[in-house]
């Protein structure tokens, strides 16, 4: 199957809540990048993450395998550094093949989850 | 009517929890595609459903006549196997001609339901 | 300013729940297209409602007047005719001068309530 | 990194509720435009609010400094006045240098809060 998307997504809304409530590890708060790579090549994918006063964190490198999919919790990113808590952040993917890219979150700091999703800004 | 839309759609989100709470089929936790057919011909769409660790799955075969929407379950796809539940997935639909695709999710894990929803990735 | 947009919208989800909970109108379960026209010409909007099981609905007549933004409800449409509860549907606008839509659904059915909403696929 | 995105951003969508639960300010409800402004100018961005039965009100200046992002809540605008409450609205970013716009809105009306969230239609 081809590779389908773009090579660059970027995704302005980023804000890991402190606060969770529910069973860990599939209600805790988190954010997340849905990478899709249908094609026949692995995607090389470098993260770069903003702030909203201070310089930008990253690289941080993902690989997605051809024709699999990664559902990339930001709370999971640690190398060059993790993310900070309760802080608005926004990040931009850079691949060196085409991806597609979906943002969502889970909001579970009051009683019930919250869910968000769309499809990320492509360039 | 004329025709409107893409052939491809992305969608890089997918999950279908295993828990629900609410009554079925209403409040079952389910993932959806959308689809609308504005033009004169029924639409074949191809579905392929990929996963973080092993081959994709399908196609799965869908027929959206001329002039009509199809809120398509993912939950009820079975044809050539069912989507795991509990399970990172995304998913390619490939279509004959032109229709519009749009992605949404009732999640009832917990007491109060929560929905997400984003038109998908044209190609 | 400027008109900015496109002319014709697709949103393939569509579903006005049956049952609600809170104070009308505010939380009643609604569908809304929000649809911005930023021009200096009266938008006339043209709406089709596409079914599973029988032929559109349509056109319902809607005007937005110049640099005016209009938040409609698809619960309120009714002639030439209401659009049926607990029935999946899509929708497509089509305009004179260039506007910009944007979906959302306030789904009350829960004791929480629940929202989604993404920019409509323009063509 | 060069700068990614549009000049020009619409979103439709628009409401700031009279009423919330939680702590404020993080539960406060609010409607928020993610921008992000990867390049290496600052972004002066104007920001116009439309309205369904007055003249728009704006322009409201915004700046993003080169490689940061910036979460802008609509209830914190007051210069040249407030965003009415319990009042639909829809909003314009005209920028000076590319950026990329994301829409998100807490609603803490009920109990569990509700979250919505899309990328903005760029022009």
């Amino acid at each position: 199957m081809r590779a389908i998307g773009h090579l660059i997504w970027a995704i302005p809304e980023g804000y890991i809540p402190r606060e969770s409530t529910g069973p860990s590890p599939e209600m805790l708060s988190h954010e997340t990048a849905c990478i899709l790579n249908t094609g026949e090549d692995p995607a090389d994918v470098e993260i770069y993450v903003f702030f909203s006063n201070r310089e930008p964190a990253g690289p941080y490198h993902v690989q997605v395998p051809a024709r699999r999919t990664r559902h990339l919790r930001f709370n999971d990113l640690d190398d060059p550094e993790p993310i900070p808590r309760g802080t608005d952040y926004a990040s931009l993917l850079i691949a060196n093949v085409p991806i597609v890219v979906q943002h969502t979150r889970l909001d579970s700091r009051q009683a019930a989850n919250a869910l968000i999703s769309t499809i990320a800004f492509p360039s």
